[in-house]
């Protein structure tokens, strides 16, 4: 029996109180559990259609706040306090201790480098020689293409498409600028009107599916690696040995040390990222900031880079190729969302870069944290050994 | 300044009302934002020590109810009402819609494989010679290092350690059972007891960090597709073409060429996952019911079969090599998320596996539904034409 | 002691028997091994310069011919006798098979999709804005930089220069069409002048390293599989049920099982290829024909995709997204493989497309012939028990 | 119209000149090609059989020296020249300058750290959870089915398997010492044994395919980095900067920074190997050796490692995960390929440890000069300036 069966039809997309209450109570005959807590919550259930159905309640989820931290960006500049919403415990005390090192030396540069987000058909063809001349064509009615994917939204905007043949199938991967939405829905829209024109203009007979997984939506993939999904954003910092020795006490030449082992373990393991947890600090800025929470996969994978500096100071860097991040739509809009936002003064248009900047300064400090944690506890050694690595 | 700074050294433990409205004041004073319905919850901050620090209030995320979906597993059996913690809409209701298309064929099958948790230490050393040696040395004293590493706890159990030599370090990966944790904690202070162990008694000297990255604790990686994080969780259906054309309006011969041709981009983009988005309901379920968040990015890997029989009824299977869950301990035990756990019957000891077969089923649920959206809205196809695919 | 110390400084570029008689004199005194047959050889040394230094003899590598292979190209077109040199046995005789089931069929189909070399050099900033920002200068200068890389070379034309940005480096990734050449000379040096001119001209001040390993030249890469490197080419059939039956004693539906599996097998353990065995007609073909023999590494990744038709015949094709190949320069002009590349009508200009067609058709013989043999040994089934797939 | 067509049936097996010739005379006509030098061979054909079929005549590769080269391994000690058959110009040269360098700073370690070579069939069963309950019977009857696969053969040893499910399928991975052979025949007709008393026995009726791909046989895998397929090399040297300066004109602290934008475009490209070149030297000395010549693609893959030690002097490595190499069988008796393995001192049993120590030495020779190479030529940089890289 679903649970909506005892709901009038006409009331089921009513999201009063009422109707919570409702189904509530039908679970509570069917299970047992009577989810009370779940139950009391003190935001107004009107604000939830377009973000939830068969509406039961709310998850208590905990904010702490880590920072301030200096960021030197170009759109996040200034000092930050960062709500992390997560129930494991010492994560936001790491995180705050990673930024406490990033304000003693300077701040973290942040650097947006470009935004896309895609959708990829796959259009079949009866062989190989078919599929690539209609790639052919496609490349040569790409103005067309575009006004005709652009026609659906006011804010995507069509920058190229990526074409790959394998088999008898051609996979386009239409990359688009969507503003500061995330905006996977706004270019499944405009996919599939450029796909129909597609469809119907084209010389050759074809299919298509309208996503042929390499958009790669919801997942990691070498493919959003390489090319950039949502935000590439690069957070930067010369950590100076005092610093690390002081706060941290860790050696700045450990640290690099350290580095490499893990870079080395990360290449072997066939990691999505090589530094500690850039996935921990992402997931509780996203639930905090209503985020699609789904995303992280895609916006944890990366790459750290370190260089230990003539002055033994230790350049540190996080690069995130596929961050995807939202300033309004979706979740943003919901009552504490919006607050966690407003507290970064991120809510709203025009916010995405200075968010994204936020978010990868934030995993530069989780990751700074962690990465000393490890080396203080448990790397006990002596520096003359190591420094006489002769094999 | 820290947010912190305001209040007395000897209050900042304390997680009463008292300190969260102290540092939302701090926030309103230093950003403007009052933070007003994140200062409102009616959980008791007393539960929340061991699951977050600097404690300002809790983020509300909306929970939809998918099901009931039935599940002939050997831990979970029955009619399940899953809990969805998510602010996308149309999430619920598609999940939803694959568990009726689920119900309709006789449930789904689900099998929990093998389940451990993994710590990976790397050890450094003079030359490779050394490290391959010293490799050997562990595995003649397996035994005593597990009596030390399962010393710490009274439910890790060491099974197995895995090795590589890769220049002059020797990677130690740690695999144990940890019962219904999660159990990241448990082996790294059992790792760490046998690591000082091996340092001590080693007859080659050598340094290590607690891990090399080889874990691969909170990031996707080709290794735990291969060997399994967490637990490895198939679940398995045989689509009724009559089912699919009927709730779906989808033609079981589409649906399997779609497969091929999402598996096939999959492959190509080297693709975490090939089906259609795992990452949405583990995310969603894992927010509703206290996981670690993070671990979504190992658990939402995975492998997706088809396979269409005889009478066009469509096999349909997900893998989840790397599922990683806990029915107690973290966030399992805050009241709203307790709750979610419950209306599973999985709160507590002994729950895990039945929670990681409602997982895997949720997930193939979800993936049915997108695929059949996919394919009903925009696979406009002549089977005859298809049917004639000469190159 | 250097093996040319013997040899008079003016002579040591002199390729002549006599030289190659001093070499192994000298190897004979130092080491016992007279390499008598080594020292037997037909060809001509002065042919040599250019394609090998310190010459001693020559190694005599056994050639067999698989075929004749009927194919149906773009430019191969008709019978072919493919000779493949090889060492190992039962190679030459199983692509024989295989051509013949392909023949049986009617031929193989092949589609040159593109072509492009790369050479990848690593600019070096002081910072990530910096990296970013030279990116979107060199982005904007494309047309000079074209002309100055192209200056190099009458045959080498520069396509599309990828970019990525990493760190504090911003990698190009040069792509340029270079005839019947495998052109990786070619494009290092052109990539080199233009890299040099970037040097000079840009307004921020950079390093650069000619190859930062994005190119990636010799070795296989997930990046080959999706940009294609050398020649993409795809090469088709429809495998009919009859024949299968009658030459492989294979059933068509147990092959198509059969490639599940191996599909399968070959994701999760991320394989660069996952059809049986391309790598062992590429390096045969390879050798025969003077081609660089360190390109099979590029060139065995692939993707083998199949369907199973209604009729019970089934669609087999293997893509070669990175193969890489030469008609003329390299080792092409030595007298045996000259006489192999004229074998197959392809020695010279105007022929590596032709030739590229034969190397798709000769990995999809050899793939027929192999999954067969694996099918008809020891996958011993009833076809009614596999029908009959409940979990 | 076959090759042997014009031979009569009870010849077809004859390896001699004269049936070479009528081979021959059969392709002229075709082609018009006569062959002439693929004709003029030196060798015996009665040696052929089992090495190759429908012999047509030989390929003439030129033989170049490279070396001498200080090994200081377990097995292979003392000076050695490299063969390397090729027709690339500068690749012995480029070998040989790098065997230089490792000479002047006294020589190369090597270390042989383990051997397994593998085949991996697949099992598929109705469903999931038959597939796990097998792999635990398999587990627990290991050692009669070790005692089955060890009687096909007196040389391989069963030394573990792998095991893994994905969907309904149960993925063995048979890992086999295989003494001084590459193996892989050995382990197909040991695992044939093994896979047919498993499907005869097995409680859980089962179908196999005896290959499912996770072998990888003849293709490069993540899985090969991880596990180590042939055996795991390692050779390590501290390169002295006097040396790099004297000889290579090249500094070791732009080496080092070389090496880490080499490391970095490597793991975003997805590349199998992180240094410059490792096929080439690879597959030029397989050529020279009579080792299987597809097996570069799967010896190729590996991890070079650098570390600069505080007087600045650089240390190297490079870890070869999965090196292929055989001293006896296959065409290693073949009359030059022998000579050439007999140059190096490593022809017939108990030498393939002391031949895989080689292949790792020249390697790392190959990877040290061209990385100078291109450092010398082209990264014209201030070291001042790079030292202040200041985001």
């Amino acid at each position: 029996m679903n649970i909506d069966d005892r709901i009038p039809r006409d009331r089921r997309n009513d999201y009063s109180r009422e109707m919570a209450d409702k189904r509530r109570s039908f679970l509570a005959d069917k299970t047992g559990e009577t989810l009370e807590y779940t139950g009391q919550f003190t935001i107004d259930p009107g604000v939830l259609p377009g973000n939830i159905e068969n509406f039961i309640g709310i998850v208590q989820m905990p904010v702490g706040i880590a920072g301030p931290v200096q960021i030197n960006g170009e759109y996040a500049q200034g000092q930050f306090y960062v709500p992390l919403a997560t129930t494991e415990g010492t994560l936001v005390a790491s995180y705050s201790r990673g930024m406490r090192v990033i304000n003693e030396c300077g701040g973290v540069t942040t650097t947006v480098v470009e935004q896309f987000m895609q959708r990829a058909p796959a259009f079949l063809f009866e062989n190989a020689r078919q599929a690539r001349d209609f790639g052919q064509w496609v490349s040569a009615n790409f103005a067309t293409i575009a006004e005709v994917a652009e026609s659906t939204s006011s804010i995507a905007k069509l920058q190229h498409i990526e074409q790959w043949s394998v088999a008898k199938m051609r996979y386009l991967r239409f990359n688009y600028t969507t503003g500061d939405a995330a905006g996977q829905n706004m270019v499944s829209k405009a996919t599939l009107a450029a796909s129909e024109w597609i469809k119907q203009h084209s010389p050759i007979p074809c299919d298509y599916l309208l996503s042929g997984n390499m958009d790669t939506d919801k997942k990691h993939s070498q493919l959003n690696m390489i090319h950039s999904r949502g935000r590439r954003v690069i957070a930067e910092i010369v950590l100076k040995k005092e610093v690390l020795r002081k706060i941290m006490h860790v050696d700045s030449r450990m640290m690099a040390k350290a580095a490499v082992l893990s870079n080395v373990g990360a290449r072997i393991a066939g990691a999505a990222y090589n530094g500690p947890h850039s996935a921990n600090g992402i997931a509780s800025l996203f639930i905090a900031t209503g985020q699609d929470e789904a995303n992280v996969v895609e916006s944890h994978a990366g790459h750290m880079s370190h260089e230990l500096l003539e002055n033994d100071d230790l350049y540190l860097s996080v690069t995130l190729p596929s961050l995807i991040v939202a300033t309004y739509g979706g979740g943003t809009g919901l009552p504490t969302q919006k607050e966690c936002l407003n507290l970064l003064g991120c809510y709203g248009k025009g916010k995405a870069n200075k968010f994204a900047e936020i978010v990868a300064a934030t995993v530069l400090a989780g990751d700074i944290s962690l990465a000393c944690a490890v080396i203080a506890g448990h790397w006990v050694s002596s520096h003359d050994r190591l420094g006489r690595n002769r094999p």
